[in-house]
Parts: structure tokens; sequence; C-alpha cells
């Protein structure tokens, strides 16, 4: 794991190895070249060969899992990327910072601002004011300069990802109601991790498309947040999430009222004019949509646009790989940044297509 | 093919056999009670055994496929189904009609009212007023009693159908803003016809989920059409489509501004209300959605709500499968109506689940 | 469930209705003219309409679960279905025969006739000897004029069943050397059953083809006790199990050395003759072969074969649809003749295609 | 398109650019540490940018296509990859060379070396015998030494790549029966390339399993004159090919009379022996098998064995990603030994998974 180990400056840790994105932390941060994996770390399965559950890995990463530790993890690693579920990252990351971890957080524990609005959206506990105060949200090409030289950031959610990338240079531009905003979601099954269930079994979501969890969502409020900051007033969506018949991607298609006559010329121009010096948003030229396979695997975010003069509506299509750019990816992104390095760096790798 | 040949008593054409429309026409007319499968028919391999094709017809449908000669077809069948592609029923019809053919149209061209509309969209030639004059819409759980006793019916269109049975009775009721209405539609790959291009090809739609036509489906006016005539109002929609990896199935997702504080619970009761005699319609539970695997294969149309107080909107999901209750199985329904049978005479099928 | 009720002769209760087979066998006796449901049972769930964990019956059959006691259910029923799974079915079936009830069972438990081969390969208990010997193996293309007037049926597995009927017309006709045989057999992930596990989990298979259980699968003794004893001598088979990223469906590829200079029109020829009372199984042209997708949701079973006369080999193709075929249809064909019916009755459905 | 490029000291051509060996060419040589792309090529679009085609490339390969002259690729590059239909390498290689470029073909045209064989398979003229003499086969697993320092290779196919890999060191070792050989081979749709067809139409392969060309597949003379020359003997196969509901990846499951009472681990031992300096082959531990997703996206090909006493017989099962190791990752690691490089060269990336 790493012949070119000496000379890579930085020792990363992550815990929940066992499940899909910390096994994309694994594969992507096997080419960073600055990092060297020095622990893979679950709960669950401490001392098992980590390809002994996912043999993609074997003869690549042939190390043992191990146990969630906090003083020991701090003795092998500077920084540690937590992909725990929601609650027990709220537990475990105090410990880990205590311990001198510089600590990314995947789970949604550290997202909202607001422990009580937490709490009822999530169903559990909050973390303690204090430590949520540290937290800096990592939707790194719209707040990548509060990212750098922290040491504790919360990495945004896979559907506030796509749907926030595609939405906030129209609301900081003040061309569209944020009273008026709808967003459709459609997510590939990934994103509700490697656990079992109904919900995930093969032959129930195979030729299946369902929707679930409507206006009921736990990233409702992580949107909410960020585009009511955005918009300088309270924003409130309607919010559908979807499970679509495949393993990665999410689409957000979003709707919202016009206010004036902007052309979708105009939305392409505007939206590359925000994103310039950010290589992982790709804005499509007039007349063209992103489908989910064009970023599979990659770090990209791809918007489209259609402007409808019939009804002065707007309709954005942003997407991402929910794995990626919705997890893993977005948070060596936000390392880099905190590091002080280039936000590409261990990124630049091409969709896989087809 | 038919060893009930005797009792039965509507013989029946299929124009456009070859395509799924009409395969599926095949398959479930096989086991109507009271029709019998005369001729099927394709412009394109005429003399050959359409099981050369349809490969899963052997042994059950041992018929070659007859050409398209409207007077030969008049002397097999009473009524004729075309499964056509626009642009070919709209010159088609009017002969077959002549010949003395009772008509069901499943192609699009005799849907739109008004032929420059429907020129805008379609780019082809409209068919001649009169001619349209004729048509009848045959979007039967709402305009059931105009389908019966009639000569020509225009079957309606796939997106149509799931989103206009999910929205006219909310309109109907005044419940909710028509002018607000936004449409998110998902389609399976087999909507598109069993004709090949890049978009229908297996790698390109596999793990993919797309955007297309957004704004620009020539089903829009179909549904604006009817949503006027319900609301007494022009009704102009936002309307998104989208390719899902997967064969059979539509789902919309639907969103509009309530005009009143109505709950979920008065959704499912005036829905209920409404399809009380309507078999083919099911509402579901309150807290519920529908996912279109539990349609597929069957002629149901299923319906779910969410009310979103916070945002003062209603959330609608409507799911078919698009070629039953989008093309073949609603094609049958109306043909049931319009020989004043009982309208699910060979459909009762469960669906086919998983 | 059952408009028609009066005039149906026979009552059927289906232990299991909550799995894939149970559910099809509800699917399918929806439209036996002859079979009522009038019990659905499950030792999990009882108490709860069925169609709340299958929400495609909902409206179709509005029925709580029984629990599994075999006097009320041979009160309610004449026969019972038991698609339990490998353990259950040993222990239920004697009490349920004692009850009175004719019985048709889905599980493997009496198919094996050797109880200490049936422990060797299946990990339980066997049945007790008796009631094994009464079990009538139901493969009815082969062992049809058993299975009339009997009370108790032993369904084939899915496997042998696609394995076998592609088998032993050449076997009995002397073709191939039984001492050849390999089977190379691929399935669709519903026959594992509804229950969760990474092994079902959808992002787990999607985009995958994995080989399990190779040479180690239950089904082998069942394949080569047939074999054996078609072919008048102890046959072993190799036998592969794949999974497929597919919900239904089983293809069967089988190799064996010619024992003479048979063509591929030989092979056509025999085997249709063989099966030339038997509509369920269709032989193919000479040089095409079956695809899964053309008996989906069918009972047929299609074969197809490839002479190679460089290597003295023929290949065969054997296909079903395992929810149908290999488990719910064939056990109603089975009924069918137990009952000295058509053994077709409500099995004539096409494959549904696309 | 290479903020690198100073430093990279090959420059590439690849035509077939619009194929998906081609752009999986440019997907794996944008990281290849030596190697600039320097000319993307199609014979149908050029001029046109091959993002147009390929959106997934924005703002990755801003480049136009350019066509087929060969003069003007030796200007711009050192090496030219052929990802080009059978019968059209034969024509252009020679040209190429002819214009002092080293050529790696992706096509069959030259891998078969009796010229008669291959007209008889493929249907084309074959090459002249002195091109065809000038190819060497890059099985570099196998033949590696041969590579090294030519400037003309014959990529293999990608069945042949897994059957081969997963055959040789038991044929070598002498421990099978080469006469014995039956392979049944599973591969993905990307195999039949992007061009369009009723074959590749997404709603005829999703849910279906088939198997097409039996015994007849133009991979077959390729693989029996590899393992001829490996065994010493004329060796002909028996050679199933299936297509599998799946964008990625072939797996070949092959059987073989074992010629001694080897184990599981005695084959495991041989095959670790084999291939110890090769790290693109895994063998798996006893008692497991590779699936395709563990190799997906990756140069890998994993294999695994089942003996059974039983039989006499072995099973192996080998899987590879067919668009990398069987294509265009096999391609690079020719190129890598051609050039005198480590194999591994810009091939490292880890499997993706899930």
């Amino acid at each position: 794991m790493g012949m070119m180990t000496e000379q890579k400056i930085l020792r990363a840790a992550i815990v929940g190895s066992t499940g899909y994105g910390g096994v994309e932390l694994i594969r992507l941060l096997q080419h960073h070249p600055q990092v060297e994996i020095t622990s893979v770390i679950s709960s669950s399965s401490s001392g098992v060969p980590i390809s002994d559950g996912f043999p993609h890995l074997t003869n690549i990463v042939e190390r043992n899992l191990d146990g969630v530790v906090p003083a020991e993890i701090a003795e092998r690693a500077d920084v540690v990327f937590t992909a725990t579920p929601s609650g027990v990252s709220a537990k475990l990351v105090p410990q880990l910072m205590e311990a001198g971890l510089k600590v990314i957080d995947l789970s949604g524990d550290f997202r909202i601002k607001d422990g009580s609005v937490y709490e009822e959206w999530y169903k559990h506990k909050a973390p303690d004011d204090d430590v949520l105060a540290q937290a800096v949200y990592g939707l790194c090409e719209v707040f990548g300069e509060e990212v750098v030289d922290v040491d504790f950031i919360s990495n945004p959610g896979c559907y506030p990802t796509a749907t926030l990338l595609g939405l906030i240079p129209a609301i900081s531009a003040g061309w569209i109601d944020p009273a008026s905003i709808i967003i459709d979601a459609k997510s590939g099954v990934s994103g509700a991790g490697r656990g079992t269930s109904l919900m995930a079994h093969y032959a129930e979501i195979n030729e299946n498309f369902k929707a679930y969890k409507v206006n009921k969502h736990q990233h409702i409020p992580e949107i909410e947040q960020v585009l009511s900051e955005v918009a300088g007033e309270k924003v409130t969506v309607t919010f559908t999430t979807h499970l679509a018949p495949m393993t990665r991607g999410i689409m957000s298609t979003m709707y919202a009222s016009l206010l004036g006559a902007y052309t979708e010329e105009d939305f392409v121009e505007l939206y590359r004019q925000y994103y310039k010096d950010r290589r992982f948003v790709r804005v499509r030229d007039q007349g063209t949509w992103p489908a989910t396979k064009e970023v599979s695997g990659s770090n990209y975010c791809d918007i489209g646009f259609s402007v409808d003069s019939r009804t002065g509506r707007v309709t954005f299509v942003s997407v991402i790989d929910n794995v990626v750019k919705g997890a893993a990816g977005q948070a060596i992104q936000n390392l880099n940044l905190m590091m002080g390095w280039e936000e590409s760096l261990g990124l630049t790798f091409t969709p896989v297509y087809p």
C-alpha cells in the first residue's frame, strides 16, 4: 500500500472503512501524491483483513482493520476521515479532535448549525454546541475560503452537494425566487450504504423506480440552511427523493421562478463565471443536459439549464457521483484545501465511461 | 392462436405489430374473452413469421406478418389498432376508417385538437380537421362516457396518462393552482420504441440517468390541452422528461401550490371518490407512495400524495407501466368501452412482482 | 379475490405467501379457472394484510395473512402449497397431510429419495422415510404419468428443472455420454428469495457477474438422482452456479460428448418428438438459442442446441423463468395433473416481452 | 490535456477514438506518466470535438477529432493505437508502419497467424503474410519477453485474455487434458462496441441473458492457436459466448479433466508461482471465486478454482474488465513493455467498487 510512501507527507486514517464511503476513500487516496493511508478502521470487523469483505482490494490494500480507539488513531495518523453513520460521529469526533487529529466528517452530524433542527430531522441527540461551532461546512466551490487551514470539516451530504451547486449562483445573483424552489432528486442505491435491507434488495430495486421520504429527508434542513445563508432570507424548499435502479449517481432536477427575462445563455455565462476557477464544476453548453454516467467515478458536478419563457421558470439539471463528489472525493478535495494544497490533488481522474 | 376462436365476437388487426406497443397488444389480446386477433401487420416485414423477430411468441402466435393494405385489413377485421409512428397514422387512419374499420390509434397524431399546435410540437403535417374532429380522446377514467359507442379513439400518450390521472381530480376540485404545476417525469427505455439508436444503446443507458427534451417533449401540448379543459382556463406546465435505466415504467412526480389547507387524508379521500368506479386507478394510503414495479405488466395507475404545510405545496406521485396502461392496455380498455363491454375485460391480470 | 368464486371447485392455501414463490403462486392462481385461494399464510407476519408487504396486490388480494396452523388450513382448503424454506417443510408437510390436505411442496425437502444424501447437501435432518416415499417428484414433462391422482408432490428445484428438461431426451435416447456432463448454470437474484443479505444487495449485484457454490449447490444431488434414473447408471455431474444481474431467469448451458454423429437437426427432431404433447417445452429451430427474457413471466422452458463436429460435443441451452416454471408455475401445472385437469389450465399466458 | 506535457516522452495517437476501446485508451492515458496523447482520430467524425459525442470528456479532452491520414499521424505521434474494426486494421496498419509509427492493434486482424484460418472465422481478407509475421501477440503475462523492444503488437481479444490467463499455467504444467477443455464465457454489452443494433438495445438486453455465436465466435481460433502452442499439440475447444445484462466485465468459466490428483491448494500454488512477478493477475484463495465487479475499471485478471474429486474435473473462474484488461489497459501494458518500462506504468488504479 504505497511504493511511494517515503515521500508522502500526511498520514490518514479512515473510520468506517467497510462502508461504501470508506472504501471509496481508500480507492481515491491510493493515488493521492501527498497522503498515505496508515489505518483502516471498522467498529464491527477489527482484526480482519479488509480484503476479506472487499476482495477487489486483494494485493492492493493488504491490511487488517483496526478498532476505533482515538488514542491509537492519533498515534498512527495526522488526519482522520469519519465515514460513520449519523449519531456515531456526534460522539466520536470530539474524542478524535481531543486526541489531536484533524477531522473530516462524512456523516451528517455536524452540518446543521441549530441543534434542535438537527434533532428534529435526524432523530439523534445533537453534538454539543461548541463542537458544532468548530465544524466548517465543506461545500468548497462555494465556501472554499473558509476551509483553508482549519482542523475540522463537515463534509456536505450527497443530495445537498448536487442541489446547492446547481442553485447557488442563481440565488446569489438574485435571478430566481427563493420561495419557488422545488427539488426533484434521484439517487442510485449506493447512497443508502452497504447495510442490508429490503429497500436495497436487488429484486426489489431492479426494474423499479420509487419515491421515498417525500418532504421528509434529513438533507432538507441542510439545503435550506445554506440557501437561506446565500439568499439572505429564510428559504424553504419542496424536496422529493427517489431511488433509481443504478448503483452510483445523483441527479437533482430543480425548478424555480425567474425574477427577470434571463435566457439559457445568460445562465451558462453566469455559472461559468461563478465557477471559473473551480475545475470540478462543469457548466454544459446551452441546450444540453448532463447525465449521471458522464461523471461516474469522478469528482465532477455537471450542470445544465432549460429556461421556459412560456412559464417563466428555469429548470436546473445537476449531476454528481454520490460516492465521489457526494462523499469521498469532496472529502479529499476538502483535505487538500485544509492543507493549503491545490484542490484537485489526487482527484484528476476522468469519469469512467461507459 | 385461439382455441376459443369460435365464441369470440370481434376480429382485431394490429398495425405496427413489430413495435413494443404492437407486440404488447398481441400479448394482452391473446387472453381477451371477446376478441380474436385476425391480422398482425407490419409495413417493413410483411410475409415473415412474427415469431422470427419475437421468439417469445414461438408456438403462441404462429402467423405471418401482413402488409398495410386497408381494404385487406377491412376484410379480415372489425377493429384495427394503429401502433404506428407519428406522421404515419395521420395518413393511414382516414383510409382505415373509410374502409369501414373501427380504429384505435396509439400514435400521437389525433390527440391535439388544434392542428397548428400539433405541427409545432410534432414537426409533421397535421391530419385534416374533419378527421381530427372525429377522434375521441380515450383517457377513459376521465372521459369514459365519451368513449362509449364511438368508432375512432385516439389513445392517450404514456406520459400524459400518468400525469393527467394524477392531477385531474385535484384540478377539478379546485384544490390546486393550475398555474403552479410542475411535472418531473421519468420513463423506462421501452417508451422510445424498438428502433435502434445511441439513446437506446445498453451501455449508454445502464447505470445512467439522463434528462432529455426538457420543456420540449411533444406530450406537453396534450397535457396542457386536457388540463385546460378540466380547469376551464388555459394551463401551461413545466415538464421534464428523464430516461431511467429500466425497461418498463413511468413515474410522474408532480408539484402544485395548494389553494386551501387540504391534508393528505383529504387528497386520498378526494381521489378515491373520483375514481371509485374505476378499478385501474389505485389511490395509496396516506404516507405511502407507489413504485413503478408495483404496476409492472398491469393496467393499473397508482397514485400517492405528500402535502407539505411548510411550503403550501402538494406532491403527487403517479406510476404506470408505459407499455400497458400507457399504450396497449389502455387501448384495450378503450376498445371495451367502445364496444359497451366492462372496461376491465381481458385486463384483470395482476402486476408481475418482482 | 374472486368474482367467479361460485364456480371454482378447489380451495387452495399457500404457506410462505410472503416469499417470491408464494406471491407468484398468488399472481398465477388469481386467474386459474378452477382454483380459489382461501388462505395466504405466513409464519412471520400473520394478522397483517398481505398488501402491506406487497403493495402491488392492493385491491387485488385484500386479505390478512393467516398463521401456520394445520387444522385451520385443513378447514379452509383442499390443497396447500408449501413455499417454505428447506428444513421447515420436512416438519410441516407430514402435519398437513395428516390433517387431510393434498400438498405440493416447493422446498427441496422431499426431492432427494436417500435421506443421508439429503442431509449431506442440505445440512438439515431428512424427513422420515415413509413420508419421503409418498412424495412424487413433479417434473411433469418427464414423469407426468406418475403425478396423476396423487396427494403429495415434491416440486422440482429451479436449476434442476431447466437442466433436466434440457438433458433427459438426449440421455434417454443414448445419444450422449452421461459421464461427460458439465452444467454451467446462471440465475437471476430472485432465486435466492426475499431475505436480505449482502449477496442480494443491489450495489453488490448490479454490474456484477459472480460464481457461487461451485460444485457445492444442493441442487446437484437432485439432478444426479434423476439423470441416474433416466440413464440407468449412476451419473455424476460438474455443476457451476452463477448469479447474473437480473431479477428473473435461469439459463443452463450444458455440455456433453456425443455417442454418435448426431446433427443439430437430429436433436431438434428428437426433442420435438419427446415433448410433442407438452406445450410448455419449446424446442427452437436449428441455429437459434433461447434467451431468458423470451420466457419471462411464463411457464415455458425453451431449448436450443449446438453440435460441434470439431470436438464431438453437443451444447444445450435451456432457459426458464425461475419463479414460474422453476417454482410457482410448475407447481400449478402439477396441481392440474394431480387433479386430472389439462396441465396448462391457468398457465397459458404469454411471456412478458420486453 | 496535460499540465505535465513537458516531461512526457512519448507521443501517442488513437485511431478509433469514438469507440469504447478508443475512449478508454484516452481515459487511461490521461494519467500515464510518460505518454501524451497528441491525436484522437476517427474516420467518421473528423473535425468534430470529441467531447460532442462523449460529454464526460468536457474540459478534460478538448480536442477535435482528426482524420485517418497515416502521414499526418506520423508527424504528430510516435506510437499509434488502432482500435478499429476487423478488416480495417488489416489495410491500415501496414500504412502506419510504413510511415514509421510503432503500432499496437486492438482489432483481431493480426492475431491469427494462419491467414486461411483468419478468413474462415473473420470473413475478411487476411493481411499479407509478411505483415502478419511481424505482429507480436501481446498476451504479456505469458509472452511478455517477446513484447520487449518490438514495433508492432497485436493486442489479444477480450475473451481470449480471460480464458488464456485462466488455462495456461495448468496446461503448461501438464495438469489438465487439453482435449477436454470447455469454455463457458459471459460478457457485458460494451464488448459489442458502440454501434447500434437490436442486439445492443437496452430493452432487449436488460433482464435478459442470452447465448450467441455458440461454437462460432471468431475468438475460438485465437484461443486454440495459443493453447496449441503452449500444449505442444493441437488443441480444439468447445466455446460458448453469452451476453450478460451489464456494461463491463467478462467471466470465463472453464472446465477440464485432471491428469492427476491435484487439489485446489495445488492450483492456487501453481498459479501464484506462474504469475509471481505479474501484478495484474491475482490468484484467489482456495474456496473463493472472483466476480467481474471486483476488477471493474481496472487492469486485473482474477482467477479462482474448484476441484471436484467426484468427477475428476477442475473448474476455473477467470474475470477481467473487457474494456481495460480485455482491450485498452492491456494495450498500454504492452506499450510499457515495448518501451522497456515497468509494465504497470499508468495502470495502477484500484477497481471501482461498488
